[in-house]
């Protein structure tokens, strides 16, 4: 793995580039759903922090994200993990990045537009003079970037000098600009892993069974792409994955269920939760709580469990649905040693970005195809204009996924599994992972 | 771990003991639910016929149970297992102990009583003489333990000499006459630790909201019980657990919510599928199928969903509900190395006894406290009288209940604690994990 010492190189038109040397303290917050990468970045901007502490002066963390920086909830991170003599406590730093959950919490508040409210980016500003904060690192997904935007937005038009940059996190894998996000490889290994062992399960017994596992992802179909990975490795996969990329045909699924029953007695079905027919309606609509997040995201619920209902009126035979819920963003003992390196690195190179001089952007991941190294690509970081990040949708491309919209391809597969090898260091203590708590 | 050489020292009035040396084939089966403990006690089974090739000429695997002998569905177990020179191949028996579901497959079939179908039986018998088989190894767990007891009974009134002998598996615990059973400390483990990930996962945010993560367990708390295993450990458990050994009351319910408020914005609840009301009617009862198993089990589903609904209702705040549904028995990635080792104990216990002579009964464990060594605790093998066992359920002591009906106590915790030690050794490939498949 690698970045680029002169970071400006990489800049877009749309990044501040600052060349002075800006001495001041940093913040350092996480935004949006936890993943079990989260806390790997956080490291990644601790460790990078205090490796620069003669320009960055001390590394403020917020609880719970800006909302918590706003009501002054902030906690001094060098003394906790900053060793005599400057050097990073590693030991504190590795198991925090096993910890799963944001380990400084989160929010999910929306800022408002510079233009609509500059009291509210006047007030901000006047905290960050506070505590003389130059530094303001977010770790989050579209709408964390959003918040970086309109930050960088307000500080064009304000004196006061910042950098400000956005480090990605998600395990849906669909923000814009980079090849892929830290907290993805992770969940792609839990899923993929849990479904092995479900398909294992539903295959012990003789007598006819559909099994239909739900999995997350709003409107990309990334993490329902990873679940066919054992299709790949091992072949103990499920029959069929349906994305939202694609519009779901209830004929069509009967369709490939019967299909599947002339193979073997036991089918096993994974599926977005996002997944709509050709109008547009949520095949879980009816089991939806109709309520919305700030942002205007539906909260869906049930796509398995409609789908349960109306195969059972169909087939008549056992039908059961799993929902993989909240485990597929932080169950931290499968996470993927890949995703949580790249996740850290993410971290340092935010860091050592701002340090350089630029503000207003992303670090982005940059696939370099080098073929004798793992599974065959590198990781470059790169920064990005966080305006061309916030807000858009990143899909799995219509040629991944085959024509009869019921699989992916193997070389959508092949993409994927380089980021869920390896395991991450869990430290046992009396049989459970054992996690760094801050505050 | 150790089981006692001399057997028949441990033979209760009901156990055949049969003093001469028995030679023939034996064959072997695994029936009901999956755990990811059963294929450790089938590698037991396997390391100890063939250790005791002398006497046991071949070792079969039934595919399916009973169902599949019936059906002459036999796989040679020694070529695929036993390596030149009469020893076991342990690679691949070490990867069949990791490998999640019952490699052998499974069945559900119920045996009828021997005195109202003898010509069942002696179609049994007319098979065992085919293959010249002489030992009869079930894993299993009540209903498995139905089918030993029924074919000992028939045995003693035919003159063909065979010997039976019951494995232990469930992942509930609920078998009587053991200490617990292999398959409960694997599926504790992962409960246990999802639990903590979730616990972590839903501090992130500062709004109020209640969490309700439903338990596998129809009659027996026990593993409910264990999701509060981290409140031992880290303190990052559940703030309730309701276990189906004690009545559901959905005011004490709510005014327990209210309290755990008092302290906290986030509320998280361990349930058991099994929660009744003291009318006897099951919490989740409107989502019920309404369909049962040949055993006459009612199949459970959405007591978490009945509850979040509930809750929502009477307090408007935010809610969700957690299924951990079907990894909770075929996580293997998360097995507890403690209960493979035993797992595995008692399938050689269960040869070994077999071939000094015992018949009719089920290897089960005796814990014998041992301050010094794994927790305070040695598991020592002895045989138990299989008509004892089937058909019972063994539930949590109403004394490791709280008071309140809401939790349970330390010493219920540490009681299980000492199940859950040691990590599986899992063989990673392409970054899944490798299983071993039979046939």
């Amino acid at each position: 793995m690698c970045y680029d010492g002169a970071w400006n190189q990489n800049r877009k038109d749309g990044i501040f580039i600052m060349n002075n040397k800006l001495v001041g303290a940093a913040v350092v917050g996480q935004s949006g759903g936890p993943t079990a990468a989260i806390n790997a970045s956080l490291a990644g901007v601790i460790r990078e922090c205090i490796r620069n502490s003669d320009t960055v002066t001390e590394l403020y963390g917020m609880y719970n994200g800006i909302e918590g920086f706003l009501a002054e909830r902030l906690v001094p991170l060098y003394p906790m993990f900053a060793k005599e003599g400057g050097f990073p406590d590693e030991e504190k730093l590795d198991r925090l990045e096993v910890t799963p959950a944001s380990a400084l919490g989160s929010c999910r508040k929306k800022l408002p537009k510079p233009a609509d409210d500059p009291v509210f980016f006047e007030n901000l500003v006047s905290l960050f003079k506070k505590y003389d904060i130059r530094y303001f690192f977010y770790i989050g997904g579209n709408d964390s970037m959003d918040t970086v935007a309109k930050l960088t937005e307000y500080l064009r038009t304000s004196d006061y000098e910042m950098r400000v940059m956005g480090v990605p996190k998600t395990i849906d894998n669909d923000l814009m600009g980079t090849d892929h996000t830290p907290g993805f490889g992770s969940a792609a290994k839990y899923i993929a892993t849990e479904m092995q062992e479900i398909v294992r399960d539903c295959a012990v017994y003789t007598v006819k069974a559909v099994t239909i596992v739900e999995i997350m992802g709003r409107d990309a179909g990334w993490l329902t792409a990873s679940a066919a990975l054992p299709n790949l490795v091992s072949g103990a996969g499920p029959d069929y994955v349906y994305l939202p990329e694609v519009p779901f045909d209830m004929d069509a699924f009967f369709r490939d269920i019967e299909a599947a029953f002339e193979k073997h007695p036991n089918v096993v079905i994974a599926v977005s939760e996002g997944v709509r027919s050709a109008d547009g309606r949520y095949v879980g609509e009816g089991a939806q709580s109709g309520a919305a997040d700030v942002f205007g995201h539906k909260y869906l619920a049930g796509t398995a469990k409609a789908l349960e209902i109306a195969v059972k009126e169909k087939f008549g035979c056992k039908v059961r649905s799993v929902e993989l819920n909240l485990p597929q963003r932080c169950a931290s003992h499968l996470a993927s040693a890949v995703d949580l390196s790249e996740a850290e690195l993410c971290g340092e190179s935010a860091v050592s970005a701002a340090v350089s001089g630029i503000s207003g952007s992303m670090i982005a991941m940059k696939r370099v195809e080098k073929p004798a190294y793992r599974f065959g690509y590198d990781i470059c970081c790169e920064t990005k204009d966080v305006t061309e990040i916030a807000n858009a949708v990143r899909e799995v491309p219509r040629e991944w996924i085959v024509p009869e919209n019921n699989n992916v391809t193997d070389e959508c597969l092949r993409w994927i599994l380089p980021l869920i090898q390896g395991e991450a260091k869990t430290v046992w203590k009396d049989g459970l992972p054992s996690h760094f708590v801050i505050g």
